[in-house]
């Protein structure tokens, strides 16, 4: 199958500039000007964008409540191509193990190319052990929770520390969740007996101090054994500045934050009649300053990418009600992987937050460089997949949940204006999504395995 | 008992004058030019300096396997008139309980004045509820460890959490040994697996990097529930950084640093023959960077006074000898209440890197207004205690364990060169020392009384 | 003369205690508890606060528009018992003799003691020549102005180097006027342009970064020649920062503020009617939070004095009128001496943001020790001069220029509340003020010598 | 003619990958897999990798005493296909005039393309009138001096403040030398009056504060009229971090470094025989912990671009000597536009300083967008010129000054190691050089106009 793109402006993460694209089997084979070459088909995008499709790396399949992997066309028809999804360790059962079946399920039904994180729920030795035979399997990152204790999710400093060490042995990269567990579950406490209930609660026993703490701890942990760390979900600006600092004094230390955190502020979750519940995910929304910090920290680099933090959490709403009365029974976590491409470029480019070179870079080139994907994933260039979106930068339009295909009952976006659009959206060359619908074929996503020393080892000082 | 000071030079915190002072019941009653009063006793102090009697707020006696309130002549002859003792829950023994019962070993023994913090070792609600009373037996200020998982000396910050948020409701000052204990559980094991057995590695296994994380969590800590914070024997410069920033930021957050930290780097610890075990603490001593620090530190301000930590380990270096072959089982602490003034002097003022009001302030000022007993104790003022060191700037000699009188066969300043000393010590009124001889009535130490709201709250913005 | 003050509280920049003071000869002979000695004059302070008189080390008097020594009865009632006055050179005067002079105006006619800085303002080589004899006249500092360019109050960059590079030699204390006066002429120029000539342009166009760079650039030429320097009325927050971080890193540089810079912000000088020309002065008043960043400085210890810059432009308001339709016209300077206490004291102690103690140092301790004339002056000591207010903190009014003393037609704190008065004043003894009204003889303030090698010198590295 | 160059690995700034480049008339027609195309000749580059051309963002061609034009071949050698030089305003010439005659001396003689900053040596209002004419003729940026006072060079604060108000309504980029002249006028006087005049004084006379201090200054001024800045040559820690937080305050504010700042410490100034005058530049070369912090910065992305400050001085070691017995007569000025590549890949790349990718940044792309000819220059992408370099990463050898085409009789970088070659250089698609001589035609340089609102303009927030 042989396709051209002509006439549109190819936009990467340093250049703008006009060319015709020439695709077989699936990767980009030629650029070039006014490209003269037989191919079955030949798309005209003159006066369009042409983006590399997105990569997601920050999504949850099935874990922790959420809908499957039939829903990833919603992925699809917001221009993502790839998502990375976290897959954690099952009860009683390997590290490896688990990520395989996670695999098993996205298998024949993803409508996107998908890559996998592990995460370590059972912080025991032999499960240590398992760290040096992940990148056999394709895995080049791990995530531990230092919040959640009492949990299985629970990861204490001192399993934080057997991670590292032999994690960067092997060019893994260590994920953290950083929120102090022990401040949560005091504030929980003190304002359940207080009789505070409300979803606004979510934000008050789980402040900016306990996320600005366990960041600084993970650093602090990784310097101590000088092993990377890649701080996922940043949703305050101490903890940015935190990462930054350290960056700044040489270590490999590095941080993503999300679409809502750049988007959504604590006035959602205070919505009245339980409403704020829609919003109720971890680290929880923060004040408005914080994600002006965040803005400013993704145009400057202090922040190397956003995801979605995808969850759609099964049953929607009503699942979400399971917390009236007791906000920390409010299942966590709301969808967004659709709607990443239009709140970063409406909210960041359009609002003259970041350039478009920075927006590039942050939905889908630096994604697919910490994952270890690049230059397979998140660029245009010849090699390259063909992983492809020809984007209309002058749709005018509205976010709103009938046309969302997360498969839950409501979006944390309704109503939100957005400006541009995915026209169409090319996996591999074949294309997937048409103005909003999935027309590719489902189940034709596939497992993409990662490099192991990516982007957070480029400068490890290491032993 | 009726005492007259004459012709010496009086130095504060704040100035330098000369002038006469008079002591009638044990209290300061005048100062002033040429008193022409009655006294049972003319002293000359011409060409002295008059200096308030030391307050030494970090002292071991008895505790963790110190030797006992006997040996508190060695404060006494150094020209400390107060030492505030550590009292540690005992085991299944309330709190106020176990500071009754250190209290009373220290009654009709003790050499000097004495008053106690509290330290919590078995964190349990019974305990914290114990808080309130604290200040009704005069106690004012309580200690938790950061440091020791696996003993009950630990506390998990949700402990501490509740512990401060009582606190703060009595006016209890705070104090944590702050160390991150996983860092050192598993460099400790990393180590010994190692075959490092060493005393140097007593550091290795201790590093700054577990010293700053554990006091900015203390820090964090304090600033989610709201609650005044005095960390401990500070040792690292990025600890003191922490408290500096945390206190420039606006918050009630303070440290304290010791003598050892000041004048002994890592070399000590590194010396042959397990010579470095004399020099085993905790926090361990520290590169010459962190002694340089600290010194501009206690200069300018960022930290509030200078304690001795004085632990003389019973048994001496022999005791220590039980960690040859494994530096985790060398027993910590190292004496140093007779030489605080000594080094704080000739360091310090001789040296130029603190100036004479400084040295008062740090010695004896400061320390009685945080523990709650200033201006009782740590002032030449009308109705304070004549609690007075007459002092010789120009004596030069040496530190030698055989005219120290802490109990045990080494002194880890052996050698050390001094200027100036303490000719002549009185307690409130009584002469007690003299030309490093305890000279006093063995037994004369009174239990002193802290106030609650100490230093810590002057600026508590509180609930 | 002898007196006693009996039953005060005296309270110093350290402590708070009840005692008794004896006076004799002008000097402060006795501190006791119950003194039973005969005196000329015995005053009950029953219920009073006891406190060193103040010394203010920022007015003018007869420089640069104001009123002379007359009025120097503000300063009394307002509890300042010695001011230091700016003596700026006379054109074609040398530096000593236009201090001589300067002397002269206040002989016989001064209220309280006084004494004086410099001021370059022909910035020869032959004025350079003269700063070694300013100590031998009793002047230890030296101020020069980076703003006002084309006139004769200009120094450039290279005039400061080289009075800093003599001065330092001789214990001088240099002092300056930082604001840029390039941005100040550009902006001045581009405002009348625009025909904004209302008062507050005077703010518009000395804006806070004017001041910040001139201030960040006297810390670097001090630095390049490793001279001592104090900052005069720092009014911006930037500009106390660069202060502090120069002196966190180590080098003997700090700043004063000024009591309008505390409590009078933009506001004031935007009042319609022309009334905002009342507080012109330079620098001119800042936006609140340069008003909340100063107290914190202040009670932290990052500004070392508060002094008044008191400067009653003679014709008052009248005279300011002159600069309707050109706000440059508009004479700067504003009256303050007598309300520096009323207003640290309500502002600051009252409202809880400096100490009773802060409050003593920031008032009167302090800038004894900057100017070279503790512990004569700024302290309540055995030998120090008796210099004394007995202060009723009970007492509640108002400023009103009805009761202003600074002899012209308006006072910039109209209104203002007040908690607390100076009810009696001793200059050397004597009772000089009762209750806002001058008591004593007019011309007994005498000339106080200030020694070099002053406060600022303290850590002189020198060479 | 076509050509294309076959098998090569294509390195840019943020990926590499292998591919085939068909260049047509000078410009990249194609970039693809295994291209089949008919050219007129077919370069194979099989091993080696593929760069832009070098852009050199700062030269001196013929200004301050260096040689002509003629010698631009030693830039074409290096690798280097684009240099900007500076245009100084004549004596009595308009700016404009003085750029085009600057231009034409380089017409029909330069070996590479060349564009020009303005630099304004006459600051009086008539030049000021003519910056809105720059971007006309092909200029986009303009350069001040902040230091030699006394000189045409120098601006005062003023004229820098009156150029920027205009410079940013025009999009042009203002420059600055930043150094403070009246420290180095004090200290040139202060070492010659001690009888130090070897070349080692020209750098104690020229001391880091006094560059510290003007890019403060310039920063201070750039943001009192809200204009993006741009510091040339930076080669001070503290200056590097000035502009770091400026920019992370949100200021467009950027600087660039020298080679020879990265490579030469004060060492080389302080060679004997005064050899040290070979390496008399200003700012002059600084001690090793300065070039410590600039690496850490340009792989930061803190500093933006390496130029060369190219300036052969006519004469070479000979014309030195006139500055014997007094530094100050040492004419200033080093060559490096040969060697700047060769410097940055071994000393940066091979030594793990920097990426290969941030090499590239460094070299070629940024300082093109930063002049304003990005993407024309600076990039190998489709539609960009064909200016190519065909580099041989295996190459060892050492530079020399009988291989430097600089045409002067000493080479700073004599006898340093170098790894990597520039095998075959490409401007425009014509072969200009091969390893290491000048193979192309003279005088086949073009003039590239500059577009204005650069890079420094991507986020002004203006008026």
């Amino acid at each position: 199958m042989k396709k051209l793109i002509k006439n549109g402006t190819i936009v990467t993460s340093t250049n703008e500039y006009s060319a015709d694209i020439y695709i077989e089997d699936g990767i980009i084979k030629e650029i070039g000007k006014d490209l003269d070459i037989k191919a079955d088909e030949i798309i005209d995008a003159e006066g369009k964008l042409i983006f590399p499709g997105g990569v997601d790396e920050h999504v949850h399949y099935g874990s922790f409540g959420a809908r499957l992997f039939e829903t990833t066309d919603a992925a699809a028809v917001g221009g993502t191509t790839t998502i990375v999804d976290f897959a954690p360790q099952d009860k009683d059962v390997s590290l490896i193990d688990s990520i395989k079946r996670q695999a098993a399920k996205a298998e024949n039904i993803a409508c996107v190319d998908y890559a996998f994180h592990g995460i370590i729920m059972d912080p025991k030795d032999s499960v240590f052990e398992e760290i040096p035979q992940l990148s056999e399997i394709g895995v080049a990152s791990l995530k531990l929770f230092m919040a959640y204790k009492g949990t299985n999710f629970y990861s204490d400093d001192e399993s934080i520390l057997k991670a590292m060490m032999i994690a960067k042995k092997h060019g893994i990269t260590m994920m953290v969740h950083a929120e102090n567990a022990d401040i949560i579950s005091v504030l929980q406490k003190k304002y359940l007996e207080e009789g505070c209930t409300d979803p606004i609660y979510h934000y008050y026993s789980r402040p900016p101090i306990a996320e600005e703490e366990a960041t600084k701890r993970a650093i602090a942990l990784a310097k101590s054994v000088d092993c990377p760390l890649y701080v996922v979900h940043v949703s305050v600006a101490e903890a940015m500045e935190a990462i930054r600092e350290a960056y700044e004094e040489g270590w490999p230390i590095y941080g993503e934050t999300c679409t809502h955190y750049l988007t959504l502020n604590t006035d959602y979750l205070a919505k009245p009649n339980f409403e704020g519940a829609k919003y109720v995910c971890a680290p929880p929304l923060r004040p408005q300053r914080h994600l002006d910090a965040l803005w400013d920290a993704v145009q400057k680099g202090w922040i190397q990418a956003v995801g979605s933090d995808h969850c759609a959490v099964e049953g929607g709403f009503e699942a979400k009600k399971r917390g009236i009365g007791d906000f920390t029974k409010i299942p966590n976590g709301c969808p967004g992987v659709q709607d990443r491409l239009a709140l970063l470029w409406t909210n960041g480019v359009c609002k003259g937050k970041i350039t478009r070179q920075k927006f590039i870079e942050l939905f889908s080139t630096k994604p697919a460089k910490i994952v270890g994907l690049y230059p397979q994933k998140g660029e245009i260039a010849v090699g390259s997949d063909a992983d492809i979106i020809i984007f209309d930068p002058y749709f005018e339009g509205m976010i709103s949940n009938k046309e969302s295909l997360h498969g839950i009952d409501y979006s944390p976006f309704e109503g939100f204006k957005i400006k541009g659009k995915p026209e169409q959206v090319f996996l591999r060359g074949e294309r997937i999504a048409k103005n909003g619908k999935f027309v590719g074929e489902r189940g034709k996503g596939r497992w993409q395995k990662c490099k192991p020393y990516a982007f957070c080892y480029d400068y490890y000082r290491g032993e």
